[in-house]
């Protein structure tokens, strides 16, 4: 039996064990964003650390200006043994989200228990079963087992677990740029992200970034009668709509000049896999009451929802919103516009050409004034990165099928920290399912994403130290 | 000296004691929206009813189920004397608008005064001093004069001032509809309109209609998250944006198929008097703090806002409009939408035809709602009416310059009635100015335009009689 059989080996035998773990660490009612539960979040971080310390790490509970940060150690992590292999950072979260509305759950949110589905999945059910102290957890179980089996771990690991990551991670982004030198290692391992279905195992390689846009127009300098004023008076909301209208082709691309400057499309192989993956339209929309993909033409919905860059209007507000009519000609109008980047596509840039597109449509007597929300550009894992290779090997045979690498739409700000303030890549990799109810009442998280997760990143730290 | 002679000098002489009973009627606080004030509403009916009684005319204070209506008919209105005389209907109202914020009055506001301007001219203060007792009682006092000077007036008359005006009239169309057998007359005088400025008379010989719509569309059925969906969901608001930007053309023209059937240019000595009359952007927009008409290019200020139709935006709304940002993708937006009529644009089609251009441009994955706030036709006075060319010169002949004719870009409701209803053409006179401040505090009304228009009454009647 090679070493890592053995260690995988271990943890299917001491999974009643594992689940007995988890489970007091869910009895923690560590919901980071009200202040009543502030001990409970303390004990939530010193349970941790304890936990860590029994296999080995040296672990401290760092404080914050809010709740502490848990940094462990593994031993020997700065030894000249350990030159040749990677130094990991893993980050995680020891909160949890609130709880209510309690009358939803269909037991207490924080009494875990092993549930079975009509399907026959056994789930783990709680408040955190997923997000993150399972998904946590998956890693501390796999850590356990080497060092029970091995003697010590694989490679030189740190583990950065926080307690804002439900509020926003307010204190983390100041913590990690002031600890800049204890946290820039060769690669940070991020278990937030989900599987591409129950039974294929995903690797998130890029996270669109995000420029947010407030355009506000202003014509007359007050609000018009329109019977006196109509046909004359120049309308923010006719000026506002041209500019909006003009903003994507007839096939859906965005005709802002420079919009894809850093825009490249997917290596032939990645896209095969995206492709093969067959997210049709009739699943993915039809759950909202949609049809047709509403994007680029030119691209797949995949890439339009995950891979493709995107201007969005996010609201518009102006003149008379009530019941009824008014006949009013306002003299303000305002709308919010996003745009989701990724690739190289410079935030900064984006932001400016947005709004040179929008001056260069004001007709005469109508000003403009911005706001800027967010200016966070895209994170993309290369494709050439080799703990990518390694990992999607180690993944396919745990799942004994491919494993997919996918965009997220959205963005995870402290994976944007990570390379912005540490320079340091991150490979995402998780074992949520969509139906986890993440945030939601009855929150839970399938066994086997909990053991296989386990016996997943076994196999992912024995092959980055291969 | 000529009866008119004599009639125009009597009202000279008689200013004083008009001014006397103009007062006394503006210290009736006669506020018709406020039901605290229903006594005084129905104080100002007896007032006046008793005041036309005074002067020959047949009575009656007419109840509804709001505010009663003051009805008088001269006599021997249909005897066979006056068989070839038009009988004219005169349409006024009592009530008035309410008088906060009652603080910026510079004297209390039902204690009527005459100021001085530090321009010399003379004014008339008090709520109603303008709109309408003073307006109104400019017609009565002519009235008054005819029977003093003559022992009759010059043709059949009958007076119909009600007193919900200012509320939206809502029980005089009821009524106008229940009686039409009773003034479906020859012609109505209305006196609710201004002069073109201090110097120059103005008829106004057109009121725009007006159609009103609410669009409401609707993709997905909820609101969506725009990292999750953004780029593949439709978005309403970019649809909307795009439906309400295909509106106008670069020349100002509205696009909507058909929109333009019924509406004619001006004969061209109209269109020379309204040139004539220089009305230029720094002046009628520079006080909304604008520049440049925004309307058809190819047609003057005036005729933008007045004599052609438009197409106005009066709201709009969808996703996120509070502080700050949020990546929502919206299900759904909505938009209010007028357009001001003119000539022979049928309401009805103008409504389909809006309705067939937002249809033909909805994309897979949005469906779309309308609802109708107003469908009332534009209403034009002929330019071939007699009774047109005979007050022009009346006017004329009092103010010794060219009385203008006019359109007005808004709406009289009663005077869509009096058309639709009653068949009967509207020739709309008024001596209002455009600082009278109606509806504001500190309401005044020209002690010029209060006797010179009472004289321009006088001449308008005799000229009708003629």
């Amino acid at each position: 039996m090679s070493q890592l059989d053995a260690v995988l080996d271990r943890i299917d035998r001491d999974l009643d064990q594992s689940l007995d773990r988890l489970f007091a660490l869910l009895r923690i009612q560590s919901v980071s964003t009200d202040p009543a539960y502030a001990a409970q979040c303390r004990a939530a971080a010193e349970h941790v650390a304890a936990d860590l310390k029994s296999i080995g790490f040296a672990t401290e509970v760092r404080p914050t200006d809010g709740h502490p940060v848990v940094v462990g150690k593994s031993e020997g992590a700065k030894s000249p043994a350990n030159g040749s292999l990677p130094h990991v950072l893993f980050y995680g979260h020891y909160d949890v989200q609130p709880v209510d509305p309690l009358e939803l759950w269909t037991a207490p949110p924080f009494e875990p228990r092993i549930d079975t589905l009509p399907d026959g999945r056994k789930i783990i059910v709680a408040r955190g079963a997923c997000d993150d102290k399972g998904q946590a957890m998956t890693f501390i179980e796999a850590c356990r087992a080497f060092k029970a089996v091995t003697g010590a771990l694989p490679l030189p690991i740190t583990v950065m677990i926080e307690g804002e990551e439900e509020c926003g991670s307010k204190n983390l982004f100041g913590f990690v740029r002031d600890n800049a030198d204890e946290f820039k290692l060769d690669l940070a391992l991020v278990c937030d992200t989900g599987m591409w279905d129950a039974t294929t195992p995903s690797i998130t390689t890029s996270l669109r970034g995000l420029v947010y846009e407030e355009v506000k127009l202003t014509c007359a300098d007050r609000d018009l009668h329109s019977g006196l004023f109509g046909g004359a008076a120049q309308n923010p909301i006719r000026v506002l709509s041209k500019i909006l209208a003009a903003m994507h082709d007839d096939q859906g691309r965005v005709t802002i000049p420079g919009f894809y400057d850093g825009v490249k499309d997917l290596p032939p192989t990645i896209k095969a896999d995206l492709a093969g993956l067959g997210l049709t339209a009739e699943k993915f929309l039809g759950q909202v009451g949609l049809k047709v993909p509403a994007g680029e033409k030119d691209y797949m919905l995949i890439e339009q929802i995950t891979t493709r860059p995107t201007a969005e209007i996010n609201g518009i507000i102006g003149g008379y919103t009530g019941e009824g009519a008014k006949t009013v000609l306002p003299g303000k109008a305002s709308a919010k516009v996003s745009f989701r980047l990724v690739g190289q596509q410079d935030p900064k840039k984006i932001r400016e050409a947005f709004r040179a597109f929008v001056k260069a449509r004001l007709p005469v007597d109508c000003t403009v004034e911005f706001a800027n929300f967010a200016d966070s550009g895209a994170l993309q894992l290369d494709f050439d990165n080799p703990a990518l290779d390694k990992a999607r090997t180690a993944l396919a045979q745990e799942w004994g099928k491919k494993a997919v690498t996918v965009g997220a739409g959205g963005s995870i700000p402290i994976v944007g920290d990570f390379k912005s303030v540490l320079g340091m890549d991150s490979l995402m990799v998780g074992f949520a399912l969509d139906d986890d109810r993440v945030h939601s009442p009855n929150e839970k998280f399938d066994l086997t994403s909990f053991h296989k997760g386990t016996r997943s990143w076994a196999r992912i730290l024995a092959a980055l130290a291969a």
